[in-house]
């Protein structure tokens, strides 16, 4: 530990330290001999900056409500991430799980992973957590609004975001700053990394906009660092000034070297590749450090860390927890109200309440019911908070108890998220990984395919998201085809940890609530109707919630007719002219846990089933041997003209029912839940 | 006709042409009931400016190929962009077609589709428009600068579109809009119809961003025209300015008021809802219109209508044809290449030249073949073009042949998306509608979930893109499971008109290349692999056009192993220790548009068939009686202990066949062909 490159800004403490970080994340990609050492090195002084001065975590409590939330939205700097919590004093993250990164199994995994201690949201996919971010500061601002009280800030904490110009070239990125800056959300600091390099080279190739420009437009307040390699104190200023101004999100631009300290640094060579076994001997002469050792922390750079970090974030949540219960005495509903909220606990007995349905109530189209039920929901469940994409008066999701959350109105459950579906996702998992909320979001399900990178990580980060999509097949009518969904049930039934439930009455859209809040650990997306859809005798709560059940049947059915959403009344219809039993199949994810004498009682070997959804008949060959359906896209019209031309009329129904009989007459008829599947099981 | 609202800045024939385009469009909604009339009525003023001063079209000739290109991207205005195609003089937009708006076969559909003349491109979903037309002018640029020569501009056109607040908001028009700005795109002008009104309310509620200042910060021109609903002069001069840019691409933002002249202008009452009845009697009066007509076109108006642009059009076409001429003798070879071009004719024989792989051959990863086949079929086809988003050293899809086609150097092919994938699969949509280019690119298969949105409108649209997608499983390694799909070949397989090719091999990815350039009314989505496959000996060009193929069999197989991409040599490696067939997959869309015969050949009755495919099981049904695949979220870890982990070993396959052959043993085994799909056909 001889002599440090950088100029005497820097203590000998922070050099140190800063040259930790810098050879411990190239140490650890070159153990995996994979992964990206570039952005840790270029990062080192921010992120020593942000996590010994700024940022207030507990690292023997990382899910202390009021801890600072910190994202990497560059997730590919993931060693940076693991190398911070371990220098933290993370007790999980250990040296041991650093030397195995990007191995199987091992959590230090090649993008930092939500489920695991001090990580706050799955990074990787570019401008994800950026946008996530978002939504954990619009969770602080509205928890502090319904919660503070004179003299008790109960939350009080800030949403920092490192990010590359990957994050912010990504349109989600776009979508989610622009409403940060229309909310003024003044406890969200980005700390952007510009350090010019891209995979393909210099940024110049295809990014020469003026990002500042460009945040300043959107509301933001901004900032820029022209040293970031060495300039901790300019830094550590632009982040206190970001923390003062306290009605605009606040950018900080600082331009740093990628791979700084390596001789590759400054190229897209140190990106994403190890810095190789003789060029890291350099870096670790450079900085001082013995090049025969590897995985070092220095004595020193533990002892500070553990000081300037570990204890100042245990007394401040000392001080955090004497507050709370000085505000338990004051306030002691909303105190046990808090604990309830931070436990993720329901409270007892809100299942019960959810309306049911009979066939003498009037025919509604599902998006409207699911509108009263979440409204219902919503006046149990303070926790749910969320908003539509302009879509409200289609999707029918405005909470009537609450107005908009705006700047200003922080305390209101309305967000209105404007014509940005993917940011919408996004801020809703970041909502769902702030633990206090159950989130939901509405626009037509069509446009999930504008949202799908963000909705795909809700399941894989295990996010409570209600997805409630409308308009959900061709019988949306006149929109036409651009606007109608035929691909989307098969591909959100196929993407892992989403329950993708679509519901064929009143009964089934309450199953489908009730289902999505309980669902802790999974997404839900509801296909809702554009059109009326009549409530059926046979449909249940019970039975919807395991997404399979019988509604009609039959002593000895010739044929099996399953339906999902607006079809099931044409099965009921047509078993008025076929020998038939009739079942519905609102959730496959569901109906797949059941057990298998449970699910075989459903569809049993000797009876041919017919499946019959206004959608894709791609994957329904899982359960049926017939079915009817549409592999085309749709078309403008009227939705009894729809029907007519794509065969979703009682009488096609019935035909075809004729049909399928007539073809299995005499062959054996094995059911389809024979088939062999061989997969590992969901973690869930 | 007796007094009209506006000032006497427009002459008369301005203002009776504005006034039937308001009162025209408003006629086309309510005869529908159904439909948009606030922003047809709104933009009246931009539409007529635009059509009849500086559109140059050839409504005779609408596939004129140096056309101006008009984009409606706020594509609910649908009704204008009929209103403005019948008064334009196009045969085919009758008043009758007008008249059947939104209903069903008819081509005035609910949103603009590009398949009827005159509409450029599909458009509906907000932002995809903008960011199509980023393509179509990046069309125009690349092909002045290759075929034009001093005194003859045989490309010299603008591309326009008129869009609205909600395509500005959406995530995909920012990517496309920094890559605009990047380019320096002179001859793109956006008039951007800011009325302050959204599906939600007013755009105060989620849109307060500073939008000129944003487009300033991308690198564009800017400008201003306060009072979009009466002053003609003041738009007419914006676009004269915008076409005096030639190193900017130009945004005019033209504030007016949604519905003008209807009682519920400027609320969104006027959005999405038809005037009324009662309503559009008062605007009828209130421009001078007989109440009790509809539907009309006052006859000064088509004259004027047929002199300002269908005249000014065909002159336009017929001199261009000259200079054409003159080019042909000047220029005979490039003139030839143009209309080859033109006509998407390809070169004679072009397919012959495609490589062939032996088993001696050497392993390689299916995206670097990919790199090499690419690079041969654009040493043939100069149509070829387009790029990566960030990741040509991973997806191998940088042309050797040229250098990045940049700002000063349109003549190139290779282009820098940067890390916008949504943008790039919109702006690739432009490019095969611009219709003379082969547009391909590339990112990681996973990333595909960007850009959903505008891969489904590839297929809706008809238009031939290339999606060379590679890292296409988890065999991607330590990235982990943000980077691996999962349920994306699904979610492909199930959109109408896409073809979703795995190639196993070398040879088949000869065939993927050679099936998606024939395929000119279908993009191909391909997916790569990132590790080294083996060439296998029985496979082929010809066997993989057809989808699917017999690439090693047996007397009487005991099981039909089915593989696609680099799970199929672990079929061909099991069948040393295993009576079967081993079937090669590669695209579903093709083997199912093979005769029955053909596919029952391959899938018989009586053996039973199990996949092997390193994705979701979901939709192998529709083949299969057993499937090894993967229907959880992947893992970060190297491929060997990936492959462990989820059972992609010849040995898990072949203990998984004897499975599967055991629980078949004595059961009747119908194919699954016999499985009875009730769909409309495709038209392609
Ligand atoms: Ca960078
Ligand atoms: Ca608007």
């Amino acid at each position: 530990m001889k002599r440090f490159l950088s100029p005497p800004v820097m203590s000998n403490i922070d050099n140190l330290s800063v040259a930790t970080i810098r050879v411990l994340s190239a140490d650890v990609v070159q153990g995996a001999n994979s992964g990206h050492p570039g952005a840790p090195m270029g990062m080192a002084v921010m992120a020593h900056t942000l996590w010994s001065r700024h940022l207030n975590l507990n690292p023997k409590n990382p899910k202390w409500i009021n801890r600072d939330r910190f994202v990497l939205s560059n997730g590919h700097a993931s060693a940076l991430m693991y190398t911070m919590l371990h220098l933290a004093g993370y007790d999980f993250w250990t040296m041991d799980k650093l030397q195995k990164f990007r191995q199987l199994h091992n959590p230090a995994a090649g993008h930092p992973e939500s489920v695991f201690p001090g990580i706050e949201v799955t990074t990787g996919p570019l401008g994800q957590g950026i946008s996530n971010a978002v939504g954990l500061a619009m969770g602080e601002a509205h928890m502090a609004a319904r919660f503070n009280k004179d003299n008790f800030k109960v939350f009080d904490h800030y949403t920092y975001v490192f990010c590359g110009d990957g994050c912010l070239q990504e349109g989600v990125s776009s979508e989610a700053s622009s409403i940060a800056g229309h909310l003024g959300l003044g406890k969200l600091i980005v700390l952007y990394d510009d350090n010019n390099i891209t995979i393909d080279g210099h940024t110049e190739l295809s990014f020469t906009e003026d990002v500042l420009k460009r945040y300043e437009s959107y509301g933001w307040h901004v900032q820029h660092v022209s040293d970031g390699n060495t300039d901790l104190e300019a830094i550590h200023k632009a982040i206190e000034v970001a923390k003062s101004v306290t009605d605009k999100p606040s950018l900080i631009k600082v331009t740093t070297i990628i791979g700084y300290g390596a001789p590759k640094q400054n190229t897209h060579g140190i990106h994403g590749s190890p810095v190789g076994e003789a060029d890291l001997k350099i870096v670790k002469e450079k900085f001082g450090f013995d090049p025969s050792q590897k995985y070092v922390v220095p004595d020193d750079v533990k002892a500070f860390y553990g000081k300037s970090l570990g204890e100042r974030g245990a007394k401040l949540e000392e001080a955090w927890n004497a507050l709370l219960g000085e505000y338990a005495k004051a306030y002691p509903q909303l105190a046990a109200e808090l604990k309830r909220r931070t436990d993720q606990a329901l409270p007892e007995g809100w299942e019960a309440s959810f309306p049911t349905f009979k066939p003498s109530d009037p025919a509604a189209a599902t998006r409207i019911t699911s509108g009263n039920i979440l409204n219902h929901a919503a006046s149990l469940l303070p926790e749910i908070f969320g908003g539509s994409a302009d879509l409200n008066p289609s999707c029918f999701t405005y909470l009537k108890s609450d107005k908009d959350f705006q700047k200003g109105a922080y305390s209101q459950r309305n967000v209105r998220f404007g014509v940005r579906e993917h940011a919408m996702a996004a801020i809703c998992n970041g909502l769902a990984a702030y633990g206090t909320f159950i989130p939901f979001c509405s626009t037509f399900l069509n446009f999930i395919g504008y949202a799908y990178g963000a909705v795909i990580l809700s399941g894989l980060s295990h996010l409570r998201v209600l997805y409630v999509f409308t308009h959900d097949s061709i019988f949306l009518g006149e929109d036409g085809p651009t606007h109608q969904p035929i691909e989307k049930y098969a591909a959100v039934r196929a993407t892992p940890n989403i329950h993708f439930i679509r519901p064929a009455d009143g009964n089934e859209v309450s199953a489908a609530y009730i289902s999505a809040i309980k669902s802790v650990h999974t997404p839900t997306v509801m296909s809702l109707s554009r059109q009326n859809v009549p409530n059926l005798a046979g449909t249940s709560i019970e039975g919807a919630l395991k997404g399979g059940y019988i509604v009609a049947d039959s002593d000895k059915p010739d044929i099996i007719l399953v339906g999902t959403g607006s079809e099931l009344h044409l099965c009921v219809q047509a078993k008025e002219k076929v020998n038939a039993r009739v079942v519905s199949l609102p959730c496959w994810e569901l109906f797949d846990a059941q057990p298998e004498e449970y699910r075989r009682k459903i569809f049993p070997s000797g009876v041919p089933v017919l499946s019959v959804e206004a959608g894709t008949t791609s994957g329904w060959s899982k359960y049926a041997h017939a079915s009817i359906g549409i592999d085309v896209f749709g078309l403008s019209g009227t939705i009894s003209d729809l029907a007519k031309h794509f065969g979703f009329t009682v009488d096609n129904v019935v035909e075809r029912a004729n049909q399928t009989i007539a073809f299995f007459k005499g062959k054996t008829v094995e059911s389809r839940l024979d088939t062999l599947i061989f997969t590992q099981k969901p973690e869930i």
